[in-house]
């Protein structure tokens, strides 16, 4: 418990004396204040987080929790469970989606088996295993409380030694077939939301598979009464070892001060446990792209966070990450490189008083 | 008049075989089906357009149409006509918006003076000057029939040339003081649309000055009446040097098979007066971010696009577009380098009937 207290502890707020510094600086720029929109706000927000004017990204890397889940034995997924080894295992050979993405935007990933439900022998998987996998919700607690803890400081350990290898931007990822199930639990308990509105249709779910999974989340929530203002309770009772590990990762990208990007459903409820934890996360976050789901639009609302991008992505692994991180450089690039209205021999009126024109 | 309909009777469609040959491809990619959403559709337009299963982006171009407006002595801009000379140059300082952001992505940009009120010395700037600024399009026509058609030949040109030195993507960007003004005159006759729903209220435009853009507008259309049948007609009139140009990439771009970005509202009026010169011009087309005007939503809602930026970005410049390459060429990637479901070692079916799970 030491090290989740500590880090709780440790947050503190972004710099707004920085950021204030930085939106002066922005207002300077040859081009009408506020039009760079997103992008000068992304500066801002970064400039807060690191305490420093000028930014740039020198490593980046994507954490993916891999995980099983128990619930899975109630048919919430057509998707047998052994597919959460084998992609956990792809991720590995730099073949699917995120590995794809990332390798594009000069991204690393990093690999987290947290409770898959099989060894790996496999050295590009960070072994943390806590459990093979989580037990069947509906029955009682997916796991212990001092498991969900433990999970929790996996995330936190893993920002911290990443950041000790010059990472300053994470991004969130994870794998664990039946998660979208514990992530509507977890969020149906914590927003008040019925099941019916956070639980996924999925693309192909029939509607019988989709009612099922309606209910199986609804008797898990009933049947353990966690606590919605202890959030380890819920994580233990109804979430995954993946939330919890991503939980985590927020928690100790807000205690190093450096940027992490959330990604995606499961990826957003973490965010939201985390949020719950210590609100001055949220100040470390960026979000990357609008989630069909109808879960992660309440989140976002919760979080009063804009997704920067509208890819109508629905793959999961953090795949959505590296393409925030290249907005996120973009912005830091033009931020710095751009001239003065001084500089670049305009009247500051010129643009003050007009939007586009 | 040869080379404008020389080229609205070169462009073809699509070639849908192909297309359909990327979809099948990429179904069998180890992700579950669509689940990587718009990075999909574009690999898959993007097939259709050159004809190829596998693409890559070798040169990237973005296209800056400069010009002056007259209408802007009716006080529809609170920023002085120099400002269009003025940022014309910066261009080739490289120290702008768009300049820093496309030189972050790699990309190129083409400063196209089709019709600025200065002179310019600066031999990084094309001189394709058809006049010096148009006519106050309150008073009559912006300029004459033959002017709009030499402005979109114009747009035709320099894309024909770009291809040849290899560029294979491109983006749209102008720079020209009353242009927002000029635009939402067009789609008012376009659209049908009252001024006072395509006008933009800008950041800073006083309540006062923004009536009068929308009186500027109106009247400017009353006055000169423009065919709304006849999109020469309507640019002439009330158009301006920068749209046509534009107007004529788009045309350029689609005759030779080529990808472009639409980016800000110009270029969105632009592209909407290219589709109705030849519909299957919409098929080349990119849009890059959404747009807070009203006018912008209009144009994606006839063309049906969903923009993949949603960074309220107000800048103009084409400075969207650098960020959109970067997701059109992310999407390439990823979709060339994934493995299929049977070198992954994954079933078919374990991702063929679920979402994301």
């Amino acid at each position: 418990m030491d090290l989740l207290n500590i880090t709780l502890n440790g947050i503190q707020p972004v710099e707004k004396q920085v950021m204030s510094e930085a939106q002066n600086r922005i207002d300077n720029l040859t081009k009408p204040i506020g039009s760079l929109g997103t992008l000068e706000e992304i500066a801002i927000k970064v400039a807060g987080i690191s305490g420093k004017l000028y930014n740039t990204i020198n490593k980046k890397n994507i954490i993916i929790m891999c995980a099983d889940n128990g619930v899975v034995e109630e048919g919430v997924s057509t998707c047998p469970q052994e597919v959460t080894a084998v992609v956990t295992n792809n991720f590995t050979k730099d073949i699917t989606g995120v590995c794809t993405l990332a390798r594009f935007n000069g991204a690393d990933i990093t690999i987290v088996d947290i409770g898959v439900k099989e060894d790996f022998e496999n050295p590009k998987i960070i072994n943390k295993k806590i459990r093979y996998g989580t037990a069947n919700m509906i029955k009682g607690p997916a796991m212990k409380r001092d498991e969900a803890i433990r999970a929790i400081e996996t995330g936190i350990e893993m920002v911290d030694s990443l950041v000790k290898e010059g990472y300053n931007l994470f991004g969130t990822g994870e794998m664990g077939i039946g998660n979208t199930s514990t992530s509507a639990a977890v969020l149906s308990v914590l927003s008040g939301l019925d099941s019916s509105l956070v639980v996924g249709k999925g693309s192909g779910l029939t509607e019988k598979l989709y009612l099922n999974k309606i209910q199986v989340v609804q008797k898990s929530i009933y049947i353990n009464s966690p606590d919605k203002n202890d959030i380890i309770d819920v994580l233990s009772k109804v979430g995954g070892l993946d939330i919890a590990g991503l939980c985590g990762c927020y928690l100790g990208a807000a205690k190093n001060r450096v940027p992490i990007v959330i990604d995606g459903f499961i990826a957003s409820v973490a965010a939201l446990c985390a949020y719950r934890l210590n609100p001055l996360v949220r100040d470390y976050m960026f979000p990357s792209h609008l989630s069909e789901e109808l879960g992660a639009t309440y989140v976002m609302k919760e979080l009063d966070f804009e997704p920067m991008l509208n890819l109508k992505m629905r793959l999961g692994e953090g795949s959505g990450c590296p393409l925030a991180f290249s907005i996120i450089e973009a912005s830091l690039y033009a931020i710095n490189n751009m001239a003065t209205l001084e500089e670049a021999k305009i009247m500051k009126d010129a643009f003050a008083y007009t939007g586009k024109e």
